[in-house]
C-alpha cells in the first residue's frame, strides 16, 4: 500500500496518474494549500520541503515528481511504464521529465510563486516575473512540440511515465493566457489523455 | 566513447566528474559562453536548447543533467555510481538529483540568469532577483544540510551520482554570497571530493 500526498491540479497528478496506471494499490491524500496544509508541522513530518507530491512506500518517502515516477515504473514492471531495458532510452525519458520539472514547471511557477526568487515586499518584481511567464513557458512548449515530443505518446508508441507529466502541465497552459490550440502535437496528446480510464478515475480527485 | 559538451564552472562539471570516475572513453569539449558558442547553428545541432551539459552517445544525444548522471550510472555497472539494483534507494538518489537540478540551480541562476523569467529592459526585477539568491540558495542547502546528506557521501558509506552534483552546486557557494562554512557537512564533503584522483583531474578543465 502506498500513500500518495496531493494538491488538486499541481504537479501531484502525474504520479497519481502513474500509480493508477500502474495498478497500485494507493491511497490518494488531499493536502489543502488553501489552508497552508503543507506547512503543518505533521505535514512537514512527511515531506520537510513542505511540497507535494510526497509518496510514502513500505521503505520510506519519495519526493520529487520524476524520481517518484521512475519508483513507480521500477515498482510495477508489467506495466512497462518505462524503457527500464535501455539505459539510452530511459536517459531519453528522463531528460523529458527533467526538462519539465526543471524548466517547464519553474516558467510556470513564476506565475504563482514569485516570492520563491524575490522578496514578498518586491510586487513590482513579482509583477515582471508574471508578465514573463506566457512567453517563456510557450518557448517550452514550443521545444516540446518541435523537438522532444515523438507521438502518438511523448515516446513514440508505448505510453511512458512522461506522458502524464506531459498532460499535467499542458493543463497549465490556458492558465499562464496560452492557447493550447498553438502546440497540435500536445494538444492532440492531451486528447488521447482524457480517454484513457486512468485519467478519468483521477481526474475527478483533481477537478471535482 | 563519448563526447562531453561543457562549459568551465558549469552543471557540466557533475557529468565531467562521473565519465572521469566510470573510467569511460570521453572527449570533453568545452562550449565558449562568452562568445556565445551555445546559439551557434553548429552546437544547436547538438542541442537545441543552447545550454551544457550534452552528452553525445552512440545512441544518440542525452541532455539534462540527472538523466545523463545516471546514464553514465547504469553504462559503468562495475563503477557502482548509483543504487540500481533497489527502486527505492534509487529513487532517494534520484530525488536528491532532482532537487539539485529544479531547486538548488534554478535558484542559484535568478543571479546570472534573470532573463529567463522576467524582460531583459526590467532592471529593477533582475535586481530583486539577485538579492534574494543568498536567501534561497542558502535555504536549500539548510535542507541538505539538516535532511538530506547522509555522510560521508550524499547517499552514506558509498560515493554515487549524487556526489559530483552537489559538488558542483556546492562549488558556487561562495559567488551566491554565502559563507560555505555555514553548512558543515556539505563543507567536509566538498574537502573530500577535492582529494579524488578523478577530481583532481577534471578540475584542470574547469579552472585551469
Amino acid at each position: 500500500m502506498f500513500k500518495l500526498y496531493y494538491s488538486p491540479g499541481s504537479c501531484a497528478l502525474a504520479p497519481h496518474l502513474a500509480l493508477e496506471e500502474a495498478g497500485a494499490d494507493y491511497q490518494a491524500i488531499r493536502v489543502d494549500f488553501k489552508a497552508s496544509e503543507q506547512r503543518s508541522p505533521q505535514y512537514l513530518q512527511v515531506n520537510p520541503k513542505g511540497r507535494v507530491p510526497a509518496l510514502v512506500t513500505p521503505d520510506g518517502v519519495l519526493t520529487e515528481t520524476p524520481a517518484i515516477l521512475v519508483y513507480i515504473a521500477q515498482m510495477f514492471p508489467q506495466a512497462a511504464l518505462a524503457p527500464l531495458g535501455d539505459p539510452f532510452r530511459f536517459g531519453i525519458a528522463q531528460s523529458f521529465n527533467s526538462y519539465l520539472c526543471s524548466t517547464v514547471h519553474v516558467a510556470h511557477a513564476h506565475k504563482g510563486r514569485g516570492t520563491r526568487w524575490v522578496d514578498e515586499s518586491d510586487t513590482a518584481a513579482i509583477a515582471a516575473m508574471q508578465r514573463k511567464v506566457p512567453q517563456s513557458v510557450a518557448a517550452a512548449f514550443e521545444l516540446i512540440e518541435q523537438q522532444l515530443f515523438t507521438g502518438p505518446w511523448v515516446l513514440g508508441e508505448r505510453y511512458s511515465i512522461c506522458d502524464p507529466y506531459l498532460f499535467t502541465l499542458a493543463r497549465w497552459l490556458e492558465g499562464d493566457g496560452i492557447d493550447p490550440a498553438r502546440f497540435p502535437k500536445v494538444a492532440g496528446h492531451t486528447a488521447r489523455m482524457v480517454e484513457r480510464p486512468a485519467v478519468r478515475k483521477v481526474m475527478v480527485a483533481h477537478d471535482g
